[in-house]
């Protein structure tokens, strides 16, 4: 019997990573993937550690081609594709006369462009079984136009769009499609780096730990058919909303 | 050392009894309340069947005294209160003109004003100790009002706001407010003897199974505070949105 | 012939009275309310001398019998009521747990029960009529439940749920229900002595002008019925939002 | 002293013809744009037949350096640009799995990312001014990812992402940006020809008259700034939503 697959797609930072644990934690075998093959390599390893399965593939994911290979792919070699979660983001800040058209592209192509190639991709392998969980990764400018954010929010807000309508129309095809809002700082290097002042705030619980988040994104999948959720957000508890 | 309470105002219906039975089985001192103490006789006797520890109250959650008399007795006698979760919908249907001021009145008293009277309270006994989870039951109509729903649908909007203001006031407070969103029919003898059609796709996962309300209400209790939930949805995969 | 006739509930403070004088001068006789009858004649003083047609009626909006015998009083006395504006608001801040059940209530008798008593009793006379246009005022705490509003905000709410349900249940009616949601601080005595340095904006358009309010309602009521606006906001360019 | 200016980028259509012919009554040099200027010859003679001015520009509007030099040379030969009307849609339905990439980027490109450039280049002459109107015209798809609609309401969702976004960072440079949601069938000849039920409801007022559309946006041009809009609906009295 073939094994269990998740695939996360953007396991390039501190989120992806975990949830790829999460889910080879339970079991799945994890197909990883980021641009870089090789920039895997430490995350493959540590699932492997810890007696997981991990397969890394370097994969553009704003590319068609790319994309349908690697489902392809994937349920050829690995397994029938149970979940996805599509992870990458593109959080930059501009002012609107400052947002060149190319940033304005690239952004929409990485954070809703790529994740409509995922989640067509992940429809064409698991409505045919009728079974399986896709998750999109929203963030406050899923839900709000703020300034200087006229790329990245109009990239979320497509995102969530495209989470919206898939759900609508693959649920009753027995495919749950999740869009949680992360509405924090993650701790993550960048964080780190960028905003002393926030990752200060990690020891009471300020910003938000990967892990709780992949905890979060391994029960959504767990939900029985009858109780599903389709949007949630999580927050730190001295988070500003 | 006291027991943990969680204090379930509304536990008169399916979705109520099954959050009481679960926080029981975590080991919690439950104390579950409707209008007619008597009539939560068979809910403790299966709590305690279960070896669970339970407390009824009857108590009429419209009244200020009753509701503050409420809180201070559980404190003294059965311990420091560190769930409280409001139950109490009141759902009708009404055109506008045949919508009396004394259904409006009501509506808006049992599923708003006693929700505030619940949410006030709570905070009044958790924010000096920093903790505590304050659930509010949501449904469709805390989003939408509805053609026919001027009454359920105000007194659900309004349930919301305070939901909102409260978690924006408490959750710096170390209290975890939380408004889930029931999105379907629940599996009740309401639905099975008025509804035979959407009952029969109970089989099917069509309708929510109240333990698993439940179980979304434990986990959203146990969330670390760096990931909290202010607002998840929860629906049958069958349901339209 | 009857004149046509427009009802304004809640004519005491700048915003009200600005409507009336806006529709007087379009020719409708204004029926103006607020608790006391005495405190209009100033404002029908104000219509009558610049050529217009008021009639002042003092009126708890928040009694039943009195909302029913205004209607019953106009529609018989004055003429066919073609336009109600509800414009009662409550605003109040208070900490949830300084929010006495007192102030929760009252709040929520004043801006949504009696919102729904008005809009119901419009209903009544507009609906064998299939014509008339029904305006609820809403603001900045219909949409956002703030930190200290949960009173103001709960009312709010309900009144904009209940503006969509009447919207929706009387729009194939021929009734025009509006919700138009005025964000930010109105040139009014209580702004100039509350809140100076926010008054100090005024020549430089920093707080709306209740004129501008009323050309907007104005606006709204002249709208052909294949493009009917139910919800519209209203802010001052500089406004943060 | 040169003539006001308003740019229709998009008039290809009924809505932007009558928005064009609008602004043209009013006395503005209206320049309409589509991507064959020939096939805007016959609103230009229509608008020059009833004495206004109106300058017909080829330019397709996905294209950045086409809509710099677009601005450029209005600015430049016909006036000061005063509004922009963003008008172009391209409403297509295909099930997730059916949607090709071609489809989903093309869609994004001509009802986003041209947006982005109309929205940007507008800013780029109006902010040294502090003055001026961009208006982005929204859809049910802006509101709701529908079945059937990822790539429509992707990129409706991701236009009102631009418009809260330039409106937040704008109006306090006394730029006013406005998202309409136009919430019903237009009276064009797509309606009349694909739907000829809803097509019938025109006598009754069932679909939405262009005319009234532009009539909503003149007014939304001439608002005073201390009482701004950013978002409106219209919709016939008799659509469901």
């Amino acid at each position: 019997m073939p094994d269990s697959v998740a695939v996360i797609i953007g396991a390039g930072d501190a989120t992806g990573g975990a949830i790829a644990k999460r889910f080879a934690r339970e079991g799945y075998t994890v197909c990883v993937t980021r641009r870089s093959e090789d920039a895997l390599a430490p995350l493959v390893q540590e699932i492997e550690a810890a007696g997981g399965k991990a397969r890394p593939f370097g994969c553009d994911a704003r590319d068609e081609e790319q994309m349908v290979a690697l489902f392809d792919t994937i349920e050829k070699e690995v397994g029938p594709v149970e979940v996805v979660v599509f992870n990458i983001g593109a959080n930059v800040f501009f002012s609107i006369r400052e947002t060149t058209a190319r940033v304005y592209r690239k952004v929409w192509e990485m954070a809703a462009f790529a994740g409509f190639l995922a989640g067509r991709e992940a429809a064409r392998v698991m409505v045919p079984r009728n079974k399986g969980t896709i998750i999109f990764t929203g963030a406050t400018a899923s839900l709000r136009g703020g300034k200087g954010f006229s790329a990245f929010s109009g990239a979320k807000f497509a995102l969530r769009a495209l989470a919206q309508s898939m759900a609508r129309e693959l649920g009753p095809e027995g495919i749950h499609v999740v869009h949680p809002i992360i509405d924090g700082a993650i701790d993550t290097a960048f964080i780190r780096d960028n905003f002393p002042a926030k990752y200060a705030q990690k020891e009471q619980g300020g910003i938000l730990n990967p892990e709780h988040i992949a905890d979060t994104y391994w029960m959504l999948h767990q939900q029985p058919r009858d109780a599903w959720t389709h949007e949630i957000d999580l927050r730190p508890w001295m988070e500003t909303f």
